[in-house]
């Protein structure tokens, strides 16, 4: 008796600890990106055989945890992935967690990593999960619209530079014979006319017809979609019949295009609120 | 050719957004904690048939998922879990990503999310999961000594109200026949001795006899183990012969002891680091 | 000797101590403001003698002691103060100080005090000043130009709204002959018609008509002069002349306008940075 | 009258600008040090006539805002100062200004820079103040005894570097005829006990017999005095007589004395409160 009653008293006692905890609200209309970075996959890529410079299975399974995120905050307005990364843009208006930068980067590392391992054999039918992986994450703020465009720019940049050069030297790897340290070498120096060169008059590739997959990364946006379903109806004094009820649902559609310049935006206006 | 020259140019462009990222470094000196909690575990529970008030396979659970986060975070040095929280300390001096919070808190959240999905059909052999659970996380900093174990008292004070709620309330619902608002109504007022009574007279159940590791939480810290193998040596000019060789190993131990009295920090000296 | 080499070589030991000082960066691309509130200022202008509602002389104190601030750091693109407040604004490209929180708010501080004790005896030429004053400072960000607006637009109605009732206040005491406790009873619950209805029809001030320094605090702008001086020159085998030079000079101009509607900015359309 | 509704309406649409205020509290049971430096004080000090290479004057008007700032803010427990510069430790348990570092750097700013100015001619009979200087600040958090001392320590440390090397530098080119330039040229490569070598050989000159106050810089504490005053009673059917009443009163003492060591600490065993 004695005991429980101290224990009561004493958790009171002990809760001046929580006001140790401070408190990191984001900046209030600004876009909140939260971007997850895989750690270690160059060594979880090969120990899983994933396919070089590409692999499908990874990336789709990449874009399928990112869905898993946004359909647990919907206030995310835009995904862009590439690679092992990806960045969730939280609307400027949000107030997820209250906006709390804590809540807002550990949740969607934690669901973006448990549907990553949970989804892991639906795409990596042959190959079994040897351990659970881990992402590590970070938030950013962009004020303006420009600034968040840039940074998605920024990304996609990215994207393009390190998938050229990864195409490229697979190829020398793959078809060309080369060791991997030959191919880095053969590649020192070379901008990226020179890649293109390479790819298109040794092995015939042209590098602007490879998938927009590859080259230009996953970008998902919500999306409102007409679904019609068929009801039976039975009116009063009347026979049943099947009339179609048309409803206007959000989804996350799919993108593989270029995200740099204005077409994209432009036609989804409502990705990105003014400024 | 133009086009590439152009992106890698733009991405040089787009590269001023990394100057909005802000520096999260922890202030040195200090116990770094991040805690994750369950997200809409209540739900979760009921949907995966949890046994109450204590689900034995859900605890082993956490319990794998924070070591495997030890084991990627040696510098963790005391890890608690009841319920569905854990707690993560990582010692004052630590350095891991220069101390940054983002990095420590998505890292830990990360780890310990794809272990608990990586893990779980070892512990629920006949309940598959139905979807990839997320668990939330957040950093508190303690100066000294004295404040950290107060958290930690804090968080097993937490354990014990709840685990005595719950106990008592799982029994009146299980054993008495009530109805959970008839059980809940039961309680309302109660304090800790009544709770005990009611346990005690009604059911026959002595709760401080219930099993440590519902009542006390469970402690993971780091020990040092010796380990005796065994090994062929032959000496030149002698015959082969077996030595043992004697290694000390760090691993991690599990204690469902109480961490509130001073007992379990005299007796594990080299957790805490002097103030 | 001994002694001497000693200090230089603690003064290294001692250095990890400068790792605890945290990076305060404000985000880029924000408006910067930092708002300055006098502190114990009702005690401070009943000692000094302050002429209720408004000193003419305290206001055109805080305005030089504003401008002074101004001066040294030039990227405040606007400031703006009333009774005893200043915010300075500084432009959302500023890299003053790196942008470091803690520095621009204690260089504004600092200079600002500095200044109102200096330049006192030029406006209190009767009241000697009996100790020495202070002013506390806080930092805010503000992303965009509609939020920076409402933020100086908050601060204008807050000077309506304080100016009206210490209006009417104070004339209730001065030519009313009601003490101040009368004065406050009389004004509980009244709204702003009705301040203005006391004014018009008991002592037949129309409150609209009185000075817009009272009514709209001071805002402080960079403006460019056109500066003509006259200066001689000798060509070369003629006779010495006087020339004109003309050159442009930015200066502080001061205004008691409103604010808060669009007139003020579209007529300094370069205060603002676009979004 | 619809003017005024409007602006009393106006401001509360206006007043969402206030949620853009971060929250800025200290770490709780850590020491706040705030350090103020002089800006441009190099400049400042030649256009004053500051005596090199220590001008008593400044040094005690430095020492005279601080003692202003302490008494503004009693839960200073210690200051320390040398040059131009002032840090002021606040007791790690302080609850001034809700622990809101922007209201501290900021107050502690302030009051030092009016004060500064305040009390000039005091100390500068003959000299002047040619316009408003201003000190900038920053806020150093310390979560043990041992890491606030050492930033003391640092401090003195640095202070003694400094003094040691403009002692000779000063001396040689005062009382040894070098230009500034020669001076500097003399002094490069130098270490601490060639410096005493030259100001003693060559200018008889014993640098540890400099005035304390030049090589260990001014620490400020509050020390506990008894003031006896004097008061007439008379008591009932007694004739009236004096009593002497003791008082126990803070008051601010001054030392030079070195506080790298521990001795200082032991005679003042109430400035630091325990880990």
């Amino acid at each position: 008796r004695a005991f429980s009653c101290g224990v009561a008293m004493a958790k009171s006692k002990f809760e001046y600890v929580r006001s140790f905890e401070t408190d990191d609200t984001c900046l209030r209309n600004c876009y909140i990106v939260v971007r997850l970075d895989g750690r270690n996959f160059h060594k979880f890529s090969e120990q899983h055989g994933f396919v070089k410079p590409n692999d499908e299975r990874a990336l789709a399974l990449m874009r399928r945890s990112a869905g898993c995120v946004m359909e647990q905050l919907d206030d995310v307005c835009v995904a862009y992935g590439q690679s092992d990364e990806f960045s969730f843009v939280f609307k400027r208006s949000t107030n997820w967690f209250k906006r709390r930068a804590s809540k807002l980067m550990t949740h969607v590392a934690s669901q973006f990593s448990s549907s990553f391992v949970f989804f892991w054999g639906e795409y990596f039918t042959h190959q079994p999960l040897l351990y659970p992986p881990s992402f590590d994450g970070r938030v950013v703020l962009y004020p303006s619209n420009r600034n968040l465009r840039d940074y998605l720019s920024w990304r996609q940049a990215d994207c393009h530079i390190n998938n050229q050069y990864n195409t490229v030297f697979w190829t020398l790897v793959q078809k060309g014979g080369l060791s991997t340290t030959q191919a880095e070498e053969r590649l020192k120096g070379t901008v990226a006319a020179d890649k293109n060169e390479i790819l298109f008059s040794e092995f015939n590739i042209n590098y602007n017809a490879e998938p927009q997959l590859y080259r230009k990364g996953s970008t998902l946006i919500w999306d409102t979609a007409e679904e019609v379903t068929t009801k039976k109806v039975k009116p009063a004094n009347q026979s049943e019949r099947e009339v179609h009820v048309t409803r206007t649902r959000k989804k996350i559609t799919t993108h593989h295009c270029d995200i740099i310049g204005s077409q994209f935006w432009e036609e989804h206006p409502d990705i990105l609120e003014s400024d």
